[in-house]
């Protein structure tokens, strides 16, 4: 494809995409088809010659995009948020047009220092402790997402439990992380992946009332191994839980971790990007005894999935954690220290140039469209549990600090199910559910920026039509 | 931003990437500032109010391209290829706009069916055996990287290995994974991260004259650890190492593998695409014994990175390996059995789109289109290396079955490292170096669908020329 090729069939679908978020709000948010329906739609292999973009366009339309699920929907209020804007797709799309591949600084100098300055930029944007900045002995980086995050947190927390045992000899020592029952189940998997088996992972009591870790338990587990002999490697304390967005307390969880020597990673995936607004940092008190923290702008932050930015307070532990170093990857930048390489902070070696999607962002919303857009959607979280509340046959299942609310039918869980169920179907709307005290539970996650009064009233008054068939 | 406001700002910045991909070739493939200049030239944090596109652009030309080192450039032969093209570039961006997070089935019901479609495509166009297809008992699935291809391939092979004792347990015997001397550093990096440490990994001798792993040396390393009580998991194979392009012998190594149960990694990351064409697929010849095998077609399939594709032969051994399921994924699409999570097939949790860019380059190519790519490379290769082997000042380092050769000077490393700072600061060209059998040697890999035997020609030239200068 030549470059004008590439520029009229850009065109094309730059309008594909305008019109589709145009006229977004009149798909059903998921699709009623069956599994297999777009794999009996598609030819068996590839075409022998080549087809133009046109045809690509018209299958997209015609097969793929019936069968989607479409997050950016402003009636999408299931899981967490992963929305994207137009200046970010803007920035992948220079992003995906360069083509950097920037595992070294030599191999992409701008991509490395634009990604360095846009983490710095988040830290202020988020008033994160001083430790985290890269002007000091920290920094940022972009993972993938925050089970990646916690996954080389966990490994650097091994690295700093076993001294240069772990790197040279393994797991060879029964190494111990703590997570609340609520942690997020990455937590596990990065566990299971880094070889501490489902026994490496201790479950952590949660406050009944706050769903909040609870210190005590936190410290009688630790005490406990130690006296077993076992090996405290790595504290995981959440910001928002995934399931109802409780909030562990940092500044004694941090105490316990500093007592100890164990490392504390605050996955703040979802409400981390509540830090913009000032109001809204009490939810970080603490975090200065965090040794590695992160938050996802591809959840609540306007940038498209994925991107995580991940801190350490400690570059060089993460570093020397994971660093490997082929003679086809020297180069003289490398050697003189003066330059991060980027491949040492994470799982894979290549990485995409996605600091400009950042860029764009940051640039385009500024701090005060940032804030404006967290502000809303905590507003209309607010507004809908006040209906909530409001309405006898609904109770509220937990908090609601930020964008997601959580609640059930005073019925019971089955009815709680049928009416997920029910609201769903509409194509209206999607909600997702949780389980809050073993209870089945409905959650309203706002996100998006086309989602507006408008669609958080249509939701509610779905759910409460819903509710009159029980 | 609005769908027409994003309308306008997309056009403008596809028409940018149309003229860099135009000018490309005018511009310095590397960039000459030292460490921290784009660093110095950016404000210090975000801006309090929104600025528009354009200005953001404006940055893009004066400070950010000056400081890339350009990928796409027809004149970079450097490490292995990572080329995009007009159709994948296109398909990305339609990914960035759905902006679909395809962690489930449920969660992307199209991203789901569309990436087991074009990965039973891919093992179609590259003759891959039935065992890999979906159809039947295994599957396929895109990975960010071979690096992470690797690592879940290791999970899954201490899975196997330890029977339900790895998920429980961890690493509480001494797993041991084999890989020739030539393999990549992913490897070892994979092993580490399982918790294997560097004693975990065997490095296996290869044959002197193809630098392919010598099968003899790995049954002896495999039997004597067996003698030593340790666990042989998991062999990794290359096709088409990094430093030079070595095929190991599958045959062989694959008969060693089943008569000890140990699972065979294939990684053919970079020169798996050469199987598009029937007269290089000697090189997969022995792939039926393989567990797991992977190729990125963001190498050499004119696929943006990230792109690896990743098969395994028994999709249950992997999803046994990594599956952690909270109740708020639990859904009826999945709960029926009758879809594939792909969550479950990787290490982070959410996803991208990306089988949508896959789906651009085989229709815009198509199977002809593909092949005629890597033919020219081929013979770009072919050319380069008969201008190598006709001039007495250097020598071939290696074979060159694909589109890497491996040459150095006859007057030894340090000529030869000379050389390549020379020709590099030319800003024309940019090529790497490796070490063979010790010796320091230059790689000139070819890949990009912009460049042509004019740029071969002209690095030919350079080269020639800088040697003029020992």
């Amino acid at each position: 494809m030549t470059p004008d090729e590439f520029r009229r069939a850009g065109h094309a679908v730059v309008d594909w995409i305008a019109d589709y978020w145009a006229t977004l709000e009149r798909r059903p948010v998921t699709s009623p088809d069956p599994p297999g329906a777009l794999a009996a739609a598609l030819p068996a292999g590839p075409t022998e010659h080549g087809e133009p973009v046109d045809a690509v366009l018209a299958d997209l339309d015609a097969l793929v995009a019936p069968r989607l699920t479409h997050w950016q929907h402003p009636g999408f209020f299931g899981y967490f948020p992963a929305n994207t804007s137009g200046p970010s797709v803007l920035g992948d799309l220079v992003s995906s047009g360069l083509g950097v591949q920037g595992m070294l600084w030599a191999t992409g100098p701008a991509a490395t220092e634009l990604e360095t300055a846009m983490l710095d930029w988040l830290a202020d944007l988020l008033d994160l402790p001083k430790r985290f900045r890269s002007t000091g002995s920290g920094g940022g980086v972009i993972q993938d997402s925050a089970s990646s995050a916690t996954l080389v947190a966990t490994l650097a927390a091994l690295h700093r439990a076993g001294g240069g045992r772990w790197r040279r000899a393994g797991v060879d020592r029964r190494y111990r992380v703590y997570a609340s029952t609520q942690a997020h189940s990455s937590v596990e998997k990065a566990a299971l992946i880094a070889g501490l088996g489902e026994q490496g992972v201790r479950p952590v009591e949660v406050d009944p009332e706050t769903l909040a870790m609870d210190p005590a338990a936190l410290r009688a587990a630790i005490e406990a191994d130690l006296a077993a002999g076992e090996v405290p490697a790595l504290v995981v304390a959440t910001i928002g839980t995934t399931s109802t967005t409780a909030v562990d307390p940092l500044p004694e969880i941090g105490a316990i971790c500093a007592e100890h020597g164990v490392w504390l990673h605050v996955d703040a995936a979802y409400a981390g990007a509540a830090a913009v607004c000032p109001e809204l940092r009490w939810s970080h008190a603490g975090l200065e005894y965090a040794d590695s923290y992160c938050f996802d702008p591809h959840k609540w932050l306007l940038t498209g999935f994925d991107c995580d930015a991940f801190w350490v307070a400690d570059r060089a532990s993460l570093i020397e954690a994971l660093t490997v170093l082929p003679e086809y990857l020297r180069n003289a930048a490398s050697e003189s220290g003066a330059v991060i390489d980027y491949r040492d902070w994470q799982v894979p070696l290549g990485r995409r140039f996605r600091a400009l999607k950042l860029w764009f962002v940051l640039r385009w919303y500024g701090v005060e469209g940032l804030r404006t857009h967290i502000r809303t959607g905590v507003a209309l979280a607010d507004r809908f549990a006040d209906r909530v509340r409001a309405d006898e046959r609904f109770e509220l299942a937990a908090a609601h600090p930020f964008s997601l609310v959580c609640f059930r039918l005073q019925a019971g869980d089955e009815a709680s199910a049928r009416l997920l169920a029910r609201v769903n179907a509409t194509g209206r709307v999607h909600l997702t559910q949780t389980r809050v005290s073993g209870r089945y539970t409905l959650r309203l996650a706002v996100g998006s920026p086309f989602t507006t009064q408008t669609h958080v009233d249509e939701a509610w008054e779905l759910l409460s039509a819903a509710a009159d068939e029980e």
